[in-house]
């Protein structure tokens, strides 16, 4: 029988690491003015991106963080041998017309807001498998373009209850690698990379489907906390850790209330991961101020954080060893609108800095 | 540098045989009673599949399909290390609320009617990877869902053109697996196996998206054309091929307008593939006597005619080596509406017969 690099019952173990060889994010205003303003490679003031309907904005977003991500790896598109994209819209044409048009060969994905983690999880596979030198993965999620597609109308200005998110608009990207990062060669050519310090993915957890019945989709931190409790958990027995193995463990947008409720639920379990735990989407806004209530949520709010703030101060050597969780709830606006629930899921990569 | 096991630039040649473990087809009334309604598992004469909406049809078929193969392998849903599957509907959720729910570490793709080529061809990169010794593969289509989400309600009864294709009420699943199909052992158990004879993946090439401009979504085939006709040459060019090398070349639902555009597309690159070219929207369906105008189309099409029809035929010898090229129409709802045009992608996996 072949080798098997399985580890426990969901997880792979890469023999070999997996670099990180770039990555970019670019956000929009709102997201520009939260705490992590500083972080980002592209802000832009212009909720349309300079196109003339939101679907179109959050495409012509997606490409430019996927442009720079290449760039910045000192790369063109033509080296990239697969790329893995995906977006919350119906049919994903965020990505169809966004980085799919790269002409790279191209894996539509979606898993709602865990799709960054979804990329990152087969893009990984695929180069530790040999079938690639460099992949790119991406997502992206805007405001305006969410709003359309699951809720309301933006000028039927409607009331948002405390355990409503707000839709990220953002987008990152990442090339991933089977070799390290090299040196700058030139000022475009930013590769992820600090001296002889990288980042590298070393295993990931797929996640399961987890339906516990919620059907509030303006609680969708509550739907998609127990697919991630599932997910951590899953990853903490397949690996044989605790939580004191990763110095820190980021979900994706479970915001306030689902992250109280991912606290419970691993409590239960006797896991206790609230002194190491952040989520992106409370990372990314100043609730407070900026009026986000639950906190951010959407594809390009897990892809951002990281791509902005995560793994470059993993390369720096702030945090050793972390697991990204991104989470999804699988509704769309007819599975809603047919009393059905909200499904989550939660993908899980371990990402480790690297002393080359 | 790792080894890698590329193959030109958008291909994987495998050095192990991806084997077909088993799989499985269900389809609606009207595919029932077509020219190849003895060759499917289950035809169901309810278009609801015993359940209260559409969404949820598609979601019972979809399930029963992927059931069906993982009981004709002799596993159970624990056995299957992942699932990859995806449909039509927006954020795929006949697969959230069908095979998803089978509590498989689960990716979800979306790659419109080309979904069974994308799970395969990252099936089979799984399994030759070494990530799993079993891995799932599923999609669906139903004519009642995919009407409502595309196009006009039921009830309106509106003229269809000449160039429109009928949406598939079917779905087909596989279980890939590492090692051989054994001999059946009770009369559940029914691995795709005849005597020594089984079928195998041994390469794969991943589309791109190709856009010509076409805008006309009651003409999807001349839409997806052009990436069928992209990908099949690319194959040929990266494992150094002609069309003589495979005994049959099989698309998805190009139908009999996209046939024909395929057909010169190919020729003015000096390709002729007419001898041996078949679509699974062309062999559903008898056109003139179901009224179905250009043919067969949905993720379940290419899917169902694979797992009823070509992979059995395969097994006995009738075609030695096939290409499988499910093409996909990347459109939406509101992507059609703000005009955009409908760029197509298609995957290839070669397929082959083998003795053991």
């Amino acid at each position: 029988m072949k080798k098997q690099y399985t580890c426990g019952t969901a997880s792979v173990q890469f023999e070999e690491p997996v670099y990180f060889e770039s990555c970019a994010s670019v956000v929009g205003k709102k997201e520009g003015e939260g705490p992590l303003s500083d972080y980002f490679d592209m802000i832009c003031k212009d909720p349309m991106f300079g196109s003339e309907t939101w679907e179109a904005a959050e495409s012509a977003m997606q490409k430019e963080a996927a442009a720079l991500a290449v760039g910045k790896a000192g790369l063109t598109p033509k080296d990239i041998r697969m790329l893995f994209a995906g977006d919350l819209l119906a049919q994903t044409t965020a990505s169809s017309f966004g980085t799919a048009g790269l002409e790279i060969p191209f894996y539509g994905l979606f898993g709602a807001c865990s799709t960054m983690g979804e990329s990152l999880s087969l893009g990984a596979m695929c180069i530790a498998g040999g079938y690639g030198e460099h992949i790119l993965c991406a997502t992206s999620s805007h405001f305006a373009s969410a709003e359309k597609e699951f809720r309301f109308p933006l000028g039927y200005g409607n009331q948002r209850p405390l355990s409503a998110t707000w839709t990220v608009t953002g987008s990152g990207a990442c090339v991933l690698g089977c070799n390290p990062p090299s040196r700058p060669l030139s000022s475009d050519h930013m590769p992820l990379r600090d001296g002889d310090s990288c980042a590298v993915i070393t295993g990931i957890t797929t996640g399961k489907m987890v339906d516990y019945g919620l059907k509030d989709s303006l609680n969708m931190g509550g739907c998609m906390a127990p697919a991630a409790c599932d997910t951590i958990y899953q990853n903490l027995f397949d690996f044989g850790r605790s939580p004191k193995d990763y110095d820190a463990i980021f979900t994706g947008d479970l915001g306030m209330v689902g992250q109280k409720i991912l606290f419970d639920l691993l409590n239960e379990k006797g896991i206790d991961i609230r002194d190491r735990h952040q989520d992106c989407g409370l990372l990314i806004y100043d609730s407070d101020r900026q009026d986000t209530h639950c906190g951010g949520s959407g594809c390009g709010c897990a892809a951002s954080v990281l791509t902005g703030y995560i793994l470059p101060n993993i390369v720096k050597g702030k945090w050793k060893r972390i697991l990204f969780v991104p989470t999804g709830a699988l509704l769309s606006k007819v599975s809603f609108n047919e009393g059905d629930t909200i499904p989550g899921i939660a993908h899980a990569i371990v990402i480790e800095h690297m002393k080359l």
